[in-house]
């Protein structure tokens, strides 16, 4: 089955990696978990599971390839979850894998210890997996699935701790990276953030029972109450309608993900007490103060370039106006008539506007360019539409650094900006003018008035300025190359 | 199934019932036509079926439940259907109907005439369709399906004309209402519009083969070049390149269904020279000055109403913003957890961007108020969100008449503006102002800068006006009762 | 789907082309159809439909490829079927038909007339349909399928006789060939035989209900008492408890289907008051008698030769044996390993019982020799297997020429017998020898002591004798030739 | 899915657990193995799976539910499972079991050790498996599924051996019970039996290429030739087209599972240089030598009691006839009509051919009783069929003790034959007469000339004599109870 995809370009998108749900103390928690997955979809389109605990029937679980709307609706499959306790997981296709995943790749991941089972769903990514999967296998373990989130199982497993929190947090002090992690024992609901926090983790309240969940749009779906994100370093053991928290790895300053707030969250979520939505408009001002151009039309690409766009128009004062129109039924690939169609792809998902746009010098407004074959073929519709001039202004900063840290990213030689100058990126697109958002632009739209601390950066911002916040320990063995001075600058900071 | 729903409230708007496709001259017909109903797939999300003809192979046919890229975009499917001449049709699942719809019901229907085949696709409505059926029955004919189209091929069938375009014109001479039709023998496709051209129907160019379909959007998709539209009353076959027309049903003056600007059509066609993303646009323009606010936020109910926001918000200068998020991945019914969840149903769809909307004062433009059960939810969602007073605007007139030309329309006595006041619709609904565009602004935003001509208006209005310009003979004969004066009137304009 | 095949080597048999079973005056009729058809799945199983009425809902009806028990067991299906009277059909795919079966092709067939529905089920074949069609369509008549069978319902529809077993009457005095009928009403179950009685048709009682069906063996899975069999000619219409009888086409003498007896009925029906079982046992004997030979074993081709081995066996003192074991579990065709398996289609299906035949001079006893293909890949197996000497003992005379009376053949230039002497077949195959019951041995076997009367044959075995009791009309004007003088014959039994 | 049954009366009969097959050397290795398990299928039919390796894409494995038929056919599984070497699994639903089988439980398992992956299919049972997976679980192994057999791949895992056949040996030393076992690496073919070979394995050739199977019915359908038995406590290491043999357990003596030449295996293999159909005819010979009666008929249960029966007839000079019918289409559970059908589950599965039965006194000739509630059903049917005496013989003896050895059996108090003398059983089941063969008698049938060994029985009889040779760990900690006196004599057995 080929996914639907959540971004008209999607194939030319960073993907978060993964949406994580957990509900405990409320009659049918899968049910909720199924309601929260869905609205974390964006987040993983691929596949998703959950796993439900009844004292009766103990642990269950179901996971399926597909959406959560046609998997988690059926009486059949949700007539086997039963309990007041659950956690859900939602994972993306990570592109240019050789092989489909396979069913045991998704998770939750369920391991039964002599003191009981345990669930783990994780969101973001183990740096030294390979390494400490070697290590397991030769001492015994053995994986079920390719992923690397079930070595946290197997660690686990072999720890010496009498409980599973502190068998956690033994596992979680061996694993290095980005995770966001939400975990289920038959009493237990815990919820753990790495100490840089870069994937997020929030926590409300629904009735008498708690919440755990990726974004706060999942607490608005089931009607429940936002109560704070978890810290970074955080663990929260959630049992009997208690929260116990802890610091499992010490005190830590976080280096949340910036591109979150560009692309990945969703626009209604809230992240450091900020709307996403109101920062990507943010964007769209600083852009148009940076990057000023005259112009008779504001267009976004729908729909990730929307808020910047409104924002752009707004600050200045050029008309706002849908100039691309996005097929609300795309889907699957038609098969390609006899005569070609000149960018049949992009036709079955957007349309222009064309007595809109006709005519009209127009700024279009996206996300971020990752290797820019979208943003040549919506130069081409646009002119083909009878644009007198395409003025593109991209809401990020050049992306031109891969992610480690659970977003699936193509290769550096692939990113755009890791090739090119942005005048070089202009002429190869194919447009009058290009601007991207300066890095202390960004930083000031989410709300850093000075910008991006140079010394002490407030995000994780890798992708753009290549500073790693974690040496990507398997990558480095397999021969990827940072930044020159930044390993140095790591070694220091571990020190 | 369920079928997955076009707008959020998809239960609560009225729908075009059908949208159709046809190519002739092309390698691959039916590739194309996939491709166009794909585009169509707004006018009916129920079906789809698609009729090919090869010379070796002779007509083959495919017609499937489901989205058209679920079913047309398969190699076991479109490997059925070769040849250089193909029609196709989406349908809508009409609400309220006791029995689901059959296979046998979804068109292209199909009729092997003893001078060959021929297959039809037809959108609207025929009003006299009980009495044919009657009449065809006692004479012998076997009805296929349970629809009123089917007359259509039957009355071709007993027609004693030699080929099959006189034997379609005897046919729908016969035929009263409103229909748009497409049809295709083994060399020719066929396109004809009832006398008054209630619903659309337009003709393309591709390479060197002929397109008609339902809108210009469909057009675009496969890169056709947008010729003209057929004319009220106006048959054309299409044959080895050249287009005959021909005016079956002698003079007459068209009166275009005016809702296919406010809603069924797609923004991005062009109806009538006309924009119609333009045309709503100009509709919110109106509206802002027919009914002007003090406000801090000009929000859309997505997708439909945003064209009307923004030509609101530019009007009165009230700041347009994304008030409500759509669920992109919204779908199925999933199973309500055990703790009630308050507007679980529209939460699936919507979630309003709390941190925009909380202490506004917000204009909310919708498209259409039918049963208000809808707008009633959408206005508890604001308000839930902290919205400091909530003023609806509707880009329609009120609807209260239902609709016999091939639009599924509530009984009277469930639509809202059939049974109450503008002010009693405000205080039922619980909004703090409520106001709909008038008729004569309607007429404006079309192009008619003088309004509606009251004498012979220029448009099909009837959901708004009463004023029914076909009488609808089988709805009579079941009792329904018409605004009064308007029968006489329809006596007068028959004789 | 392929499906599965009845015989292990189906592709190599004469095929019975339907199974009709109807049942009126019992609570949840159709469950009683679905079962009826189960039982009679032997006799089709590409596909089957169900049509019940109930007077709420009126006809509802389901069609569906494959086997009665994958599609007519399941609470979806079966529970839009209420009512008190069903009928229902399986079908035999016609091997050698150019297109698939449509599942418009899957009968019963419907027709709505304005005294009411009608739906009817046909089990033979019309000989002169094509040209009944053409004329139907000529007058306006539109065909839904391409079964020869729907002519039926258009004559009726175009029948002026004022109720529908009138009408049928009607349209069967002009239809030629063999059928027997199962039709409904809303309130009438009818069943018709034509005047020859080809083809069977038989009638139970269950509580208060009555039953139609092709065989006893139906009656006998839903413990239905077996009354009689519908006399050839004759039509009964049973309603309120009560049968009332007629003969439309005057006085006749029957002639039926011998080869039900050898190969398409089921062993444990009963035919003309006879066990089929029994008479092939008979069969067996008669060859023993007919063509003693010496040898070790006697084996049966399973399952169709079991009964004729066996009574071979008692006949000859010869000891009776499974040498050849039939996979329980045989169905769709395996992807061959490159490696070529010999006979690796035979192998799916059969195992030869090695031990128990090697060194053994084996007769085998099977039901016919259509092509001979298979009886050669089973002669390999068992010499592979190390049997002595093969003797081939056929319990039907040499199939020599076409049946169009509802049975699918291969055309005449592919029957074995048609092209070879007995001598010939024998060194074809490669067997020690080869001996077909005779003619009249066949006859006795059946119980008529004389044998055959030649002047006056008791059944119809003109797939043996090329004697054809009805013209086939259609055949005759594609080119057939039959047996020379057998024309004339006809002209003067129709005298 | 409701499984299809093997045997018309499956739920009430004892199950084999599993089919194993493997292959190594040849082009397509999954190919052939999906034709060995397809001719395995009667050893388990609610699930099978394959593991292959290719030099090029590794391991690749497919597992589904249903029949080999189903899915082993298809290209798109089939192409995923390349390479010369493969091994594959057919399963039995375990009756009884609390939970439906997960995927999960479907072998072959998998694991990765440091030096490569290792696949393996079991077919038997583990006596101490709980102890071992509680204690495998305490160091850290996380299962993957319920299956006991799971725990061999896990002992592996922790073995401290440098290479895989020896790190199997390690682990089959620490399991008790019955197994037969096929396992595979990147480039080695392994098969093991327990000491005492309680379940069957053969060695095969197919062109240059090795094949171990369950039974050599699945040689046969590959045509490959029969080497030998592996045998008990045997292991064997094919690789390169040698093979290595060694025996990991030390000396021992065989006691097969003689239940295998009663029902298990297939009537066209050979165990132990013997036929099973020869053996089960020679059983009917011993019971007509047993318990002779004057009698008119001798029918078989079909398809198990077949054999038996001919033999019986044979033995006794009562003609053989086909009593029962059976449904070659059987399936699914139908929907009961409302009127009730006397033993409709049984009609859906046989018929009495009644005209055969009526006014005879006969015969019956089963394979065993179980619960003997299908007994009684048959009963019912072959007496309302008019048959004047019903004498049952059974060919094998009373079954009154559980099997603890890969067999899956109803718990003591259901066994009829553990609660009832003959006498009562006769009387409850309603016969005329009833007789088992005698433990000597059925000894004699399987080549012991002078029947059981009692000092040192040359079979597992557990099931008929109590007589456990491997003490039953798991159940006798969960309380089972042995015959008085066994316990010791194991226990010095074991010494």
């Amino acid at each position: 089955m080929q996914p639907f995809l959540a971004h008209p370009f999607d194939s030319d998108r960073l993907h978060e990696e993964c949406g994580i749900f957990g509900v405990i103390g409320v009659a049918d928690a899968s049910s909720f978990v199924a309601l929260g997955l869905h609205a974390l979809q964006h987040r993983g389109q691929e596949a998703g599971g959950i796993v439900a605990h009844d004292p009766e029937s103990g642990f269950n679980s179901a996971h399926r390839f597909g959406y959560v709307r046609d998997n988690f609706t059926k009486a059949d499959v949700m007539g086997t979850l039963p309990g007041p306790l659950a956690i859900g997981h939602v994972r993306y296709s990570t592109a240019g894998t050789k092989a489909a995943t396979a069913i045991r790749d998704v998770q939750p991941f369920f391991g039964e210890f002599h003191m009981g089972g345990c669930a783990i769903a994780h969101n973001g990514n183990i740096t030294n997996a390979a390494a400490l999967r070697r290590e397991l296998i030769e001492r015994g373990s053995i994986f079920q699935s390719s992923s690397d989130s079930e070595c946290i199982i197997h660690l686990m497993a072999r720890s010496i701790q009498r409980n599973i929190p502190e068998r956690m947090k033994d596992a979680l002090r061996r694993v290095e990276g980005a995770f966001s992690v939400i975990a289920m024992t038959r009493t237990k609901l815990i919820g753990v953030r790495d100490p840089l926090g870069v994937r997020p983790l929030v926590m409300g309240k629904v009735g008498e029972g708690f919440v755990l969940a990726s974004e706060t749009c999942a607490l608005d779906i089931i009607g429940a109450e936002f109560i704070r994100e978890i810290e970074p370093g955080e663990m929260v053991v959630i049992s009997r309608g208690e929260v116990e928290t802890s610091r499992p790895f010490g005190p830590s300053t976080g280096r949340f993900c910036i591109f979150e707030h560009v692309y990945f969250s969703r626009p209604d979520s809230i992240i450091g007490g900020r709307s996403v939505y109101e920062t990507r408009r943010q964007i769209g001002v600083e852009l148009a103060r940076e990057a000023p151009i005259e112009a008779d039309l504001v267009c976004g690409v729908p729909d990730s370039g929307t808020p910047a766009a409104i924002g752009f128009a707004q600050e200045s004062g050029i008309p706002y106006g849908l100039g691309i129109i996005r097929n609300q039924y795309m889907g699957r690939t038609f098969i390609e008539p006899t005569e070609q169609i000149r960018n049949m792809g992009v036709r079955l998902k957007l349309n222009v506007n064309r007595s809109l746009i006709a005519g009209k010098r127009v700024v279009l407004v996206d996300d971020s360019v990752v290797r820019g074959t979208t943003s040549r073929k919506i130069k081409d519709m646009i002119l083909d539409a009878g644009a007198a001039e395409v003025h593109f202004r991209i809401a990020s900063p050049p992306t031109a650094w891969p992610c480690f840290y659970g977003v699936d990213t193509p290769d550096r030689d692939k990113l755009l900006a890791a090739n090119m100058t942005p005048e070089e990126m202009r002429d190869w697109i194919g447009v009058d003018s290009l601007a991207f958002v300066s890095l202390d632009g960004l930083y000031r739209a989410v709300g850093e008035a000075e910008g991006r601390n140079k010394a002490c950066p407030q995000y994780c911002d890798a992708c753009f300025s290549g500073d790693y916040p974690v040496a990507p320990f398997d990558q480095l063995e397999r021969g990827f190359r940072m930044k020159s001075g930044s390993e140095t600058a790591m070694n220091e900071a571990a020190e």
